[in-house]
């Protein structure tokens, strides 16, 4: 997750001060999307070439090095026509640094360059057909292969138009993004492009736009909608300066003249400002008319023109994308439709948890590779025994992935706190593995175990959302859980991807083993039905806020479980302690009549988690302990499964899968419910009081 | 822990099923202290032998044992002069079984017949040297060297009188002990003496008695601080049938013709009836007329004249024991001075705890021996890892050691819940050794884990209070903690005794470590001051009766703390769950940031445990961030720590130890606590709702 910018000036002259001032401000409305890096391509101040900066850090850091490059750049001098485009980074493939920043370039001549934002999956095969080809590399990013492929496409063909480049360019990659293009051949020119990763186009003009619909072009065989007449009678209105290829794009964007300003110079009416962002809040400020761009559509402004491109066309596909008009605050775009980033992060879980596997589980071989750690895996093989360290969240999905690894690597699997682990000076072996599980990747006490096991000599494994932290930096190999930014204090996604990274090792580590292919193609199966189980979770949204209306006022919360969902009370218990201040606990069922069950009274609310898994019949005797203490459990269930549900009256169901994953799917509802609770008692819910979003204290 | 019995008529002529329902009845009224076997010895039916009665069981057993030999046993024969020994075991050494039930005999003639409360510690010694004086042995019981010794000493001095030859055995008996002997040499004759377990005689007679105090008659040197013409006069009334021997015992007890009754016939004054018993709730249906034996008195009835001697005189030993009218109820005796057993239990843990060390660590030399598993040290030397798996508060135990096992072995220490465990069919390996530890040996959770793991290979140990149990039996090797029988519901003797039998064997693991030597010593120091500790701890009593007054009206309370008393942490939490039915919670302090901070404020009761140990700075840490969110935390801290006081408006102080036995020291306040916030809030200490002691099922 990164956030991309472009700004496309045609006939609206501007200081180049005010277009970098555009670029700059529009990376920081950005910045919740990443802040390792940031960085802007413009033309050079003779506008012969394209000038590109980069620096490492967050946009700020960005903005201080434009500024101290003022002649340099000739902030006053004036640009008529420009494109610029601008990219804040959340790094995934290559550590932050000014050499992995974006723009990346397809050569030193900055011919083409780009922004993206997503995963480029195929990137090493695209690497190693360009090396073959002669084009040497300076990142580590998959994203240069995409600026060097297309000089490879523009070299065969140098007749194409920018547009047809990028089309052929994207159709060789696989994986997920964005992108905005800027080519030194193209002046004036911009091509945008998404797939997977959200993509907008913001348009600005002095008049009101001749039309509220851009009409897609689909390959060489144009439809329009539009009437044939109707759009000759618009191209009259085309900006100044459009040639005769942009007569095709019958009904592409151009200002039209309104009734009121019929008589209003053609100069004002062919002034047009383009906006390419992630998301609207990078835009808000200059305009509310935007499109929001669907996968695989390429988006050309060209001569002021902004067309919309697609190679074929399906039987179901419309006919145009529509111009939209944005009536929200910033804040409450940067949170899409969601009042507070926690509960936007639940969301995006449907979304998280897929960019966690993309590039790495391929369905159809049933394999898996973890590109981090791939090189170590021998070396883990003949290890000692597991040991996952972490803190919080980070150290519940530890506990919940501890028993398929067990499974899965037939290893001895140790989970630590941090601290705990510290203040008993644990024993620790060459022969040991050691993970280091964190969000951040700075939390303090992870680091410290992580130092502590390294000077022992242990393999280091880390496993976080953010590529260069600390714990990336210190590991010996690791899996970026690829979540994308979190900016509520209290973790979702990564949790639910960090689960999901640390099955996908058990997997790797459980290739060779015929005994275990039956169970594999089983999580195989499970992981790719994910996204969709997510989503039907997500939708007991509203049962579950009307169940936090029964509970919000109460003091105290037990959530029961046990076998593969005991982390599932843990961290739902976690969140309702951040988040509501109320004082619930996640209690292992099987240690009720070893003490907990004497809290359990007609007024203790109970949530218990029965799973049709190997402990079902387990799970039910402590329910039937519960209810025969006069205990009112709500359950969380699998969707249908009535036997169960006749012992409760408040049921939350959940689609069933494989019970290694079930954790994933049954801990959804008690983030909705911590979430809910919270607002009903007017907590603030992204900055809970008294907590940080990373500890990087002890 | 065992319940001992005796009954001696003298002159009160009683039918053979009267004694024996005595008897029996005596032991019913002492199961709570053990019931593993029961046994009697009586007089055979012809007078000529002795019978021994045993059975494996509940006293109820050996009672359907003895009714069913009614006619062998002579029930309707009437005896004018008897004495009877019972005894009801709780195993310490020996698996229960009729052969290592008591009375335990000196040869196949019951010459000397016994029973035993406690631990002989020189045992062994002492069986070899009667082995290679030609005597065997038919139990495995401590219990049986001293009925062989006695006949040894018997043996070769034919002429002294019964309480001279049990004079001269126990000064060869190092341990704890209380005895009740019967001789087939010396009809109507019963020798008792104890050294630390407890032992009573009370006195039946149908006249007021003669005395309230009983002279103490030392060695040869007779002194008594009666008037001698008083005692000559007192003389005349002894019993009819005393030898010159008997006076001797100049003060000796008799009944004495009460004023009202000067011209009774002489026959009715003679007659006498002692009980001796363990406890006083074993007699108060017959007398309530006792005396409370010290160690080392012996005390000795002879044509029913009780007389009580010493080896020698002590400059402030007193002259007498005195006569105490006990005016308890029974239930009240079996509780002693205490409203509920767990009280009772925890006011124990002084002597508890010198009773799991008894035999095993001897401070002189330094060394520590775990018979039980002292021929698979070197086994468990070589394995691969140690795995503590336990339930509820034996869990704990074995959190509150995992540091200094993983400090003292420098083996990988994993600790499990055994329900978890068993969910999660955590891979074990034959180079493993698994420790079980279960208060009664019979937890189901932890005897699956351990078939489990049996099954896998590894090595078994048992760690429980109950010999004979489920865990004892099935475990290859094992500690017994010898906390003797827990009645409360909620353990708390036994946490201390299961930490410490698991602090013996790091101890004894480490024995050949050159650099853990001043460890060593530190620890050895500690566990040599944990008694007078402990006395000092239990003062806090009333302090914290105070505090509880505070706290018991609240819903929630949170107990923090980290490293070595982290596990009091959550042993107290449990502990207050269970009696007190408040939500109460452990919390590791390191993890306070990362979640539970959210649930401080000025409302929200929160205890915290800093000693000065290690973890002494990050402990502040937490307790600055607790009040600076306006948390008001009660101090558990060290004696005379007014640095750390500072922070706290309330404070309890306990004596400083070596840190890693620190964690017994914290935990009783809170024993304490939870047991007067339940009395508070008006609980059933001993049997919390929804609990049981034992459990036996999954």
């Amino acid at each position: 997750m990164c956030g991309i910018f472009a700004y496309l000036n045609h006939l609206t002259p501007k200081t180049r001060k005010e277009v970098l001032d555009f670029l700059v401000n529009g990376l920081k409305r950005l910045e919740y999307r990443g802040y390792d890096s940031a960085g802007i391509a413009v033309d050079s101040a003779d506008g012969r070439n394209v000038s590109i900066i980069k620096k490492n850090g967050k946009v700020q850091a960005l903005q201080d090095e434009i500024y101290s490059r003022e002649a340099d750049l000739a902030f006053e001098a004036t640009a008529d026509c420009h494109v610029g485009i601008a990219h804040t980074r959340w790094a995934t493939h290559g550590t932050p640094s000014e050499r992995n920043a974006h723009p990346q370039r397809s050569d030193e001549d900055n011919t083409f360059c780009l922004v993206h934002n997503g995963i480029i999956t195929n990137y090493k095969d695209i690497k190693l057909f360009l090396t073959k080809k002669g084009h040497t590399f300076e990142s580590e990013t998959d994203t240069e292969i995409i600026a060097k492929l297309m000089m490879h496409i523009y070299k065969k063909n140098p007749n194409d138009t920018f547009q047809e480049i990028v089309e052929q360019c994207i159709q060789q990659l696989e994986g997920a993004f964005a992108l905005c293009i800027k080519s030194k051949l193209f002046p004036g020119e911009c091509v945008a492009t998404r797939r997977g990763s959200p993509l907008l186009v913001a348009i600005k003009t002095k008049t009101r736009l001749a039309t509220d619909h851009i009409p897609i072009l689909y390959g060489k065989d144009l439809v329009t909608s539009l009437d044939p007449a109707e759009a000759k009678a618009k191209t009259d209105f085309r900006p100044h300066g459009g040639t005769a290829a942009e007569t095709l794009t019958a009904a592409s964007l151009m200002p039209r003249t309104p009734s009121t300003a019929e008589f209003q110079p053609m100069e004002e009416d062919k002034q047009v400002e383009y906006f390419f962002a992630s998301d609207a809040s990078a835009v808000i400020e200059h305009t509310n008319r935007v499109i929001f761009l669907e996968d695989d559509d390429v988006a050309a402004v060209k001569d002021g023109t902004l067309s919309i491109h697609r190679i074929r066309r399906n039987m179901d596909d419309p006919h145009a994308r529509e111009i939209t008009t944005i009536k929200m605050e910033i804040q409450q775009i940067m949170k899409g439709n969601y009042s507070f980033f926690m509960q936007k992060e639940i969301f995006e879980q449907p979304e998280s948890v897929v960019n966690t596997m993309r590039g790495r589980v391929n369905f159809d071989t049933q394999s898996i590779v973890l590109g981090g750690i791939k090189e170590y895996i021998p070396e883990i093989k003949r290890c000692r025994r597991l040991m996952l360290i972490a803190c919080g969240t980070s150290y519940h999905s530890a506990v919940a992935t501890r028993q398929l690894l067990e499974e899965l690597t037939e290893l001895p699997v140790m989970v630590e706190l941090a601290s705990d682990f510290l203040d008993r000076n644990t024993p620790v072996f060459r022969d040991d593995v050691c993970f280091f599980i964190s969000q951040s990747g700075e939390t303090a006490d992870t680091l410290m175990a992580l130092r502590y096991c390294k000077n022992r000599g242990a393999l280091i494994v880390g496993v976080t959302n953010t590529v260069g932290s600390s714990i990336c930096r210190e590991s010996h190999c690791g899996v970026h859980i690829n979540a994308g930014p979190e900016i509520g204090v209290a973790s979702t996604k990564a949790y639910t991807s960090q689960f999901i990274s640390l099955v996908m090792f058990g997997m790797v580590m459980s290739e060779d083993r015929i005994s275990l292919q039956q169970r594999r193609r089983d999580i195989m199966k499970g992981l790719q039905q994910l996204e969709e189980q997510i989503k039907e979770v997500l939708k007991l949204d509203s049962k579950v806020q009307e169940l936090a209306k029964d509970l919000y006022q109460n003091k105290s919360l037990l959530i029961m479980g046990r076998g593969y969902n005991f982390a599932t009370c843990m961290e739902g218990a976690l969140k309702v302690k951040e988040l509501t201040y109320m004082h619930s606990e996640g209690i292992m069922a099987g240690e009720l009549k070893h003490g907990p069950l004497a809290l359990v009274d007609e007024t203790m609310p109970v949530i218990m988690i029965v799973m049709r898994d190997p402990v079902y019949t387990k799970c039910m005797n402590a329910l039937q302990q519960v209810t025969a203490r006069q205990g009112q459990p709500i359950l969380i269930c699998e969707k249908g499964d009535k036997d169960t549900q006749e012992f409760a009256s408040r049921v939350l169901e959940v689609p069933h899968t494989v019970d290694c994953l079930q954790g994933i799917l049954t801990v959804i509802p008690l983030q909705l419910l911590s979430y809910h609770i919270a607002v009903l008692k007017g907590c603030n819910v992204d900055c809970p009081r008294n907590l940080a979003k990373s500890v990087t204290v002890e």
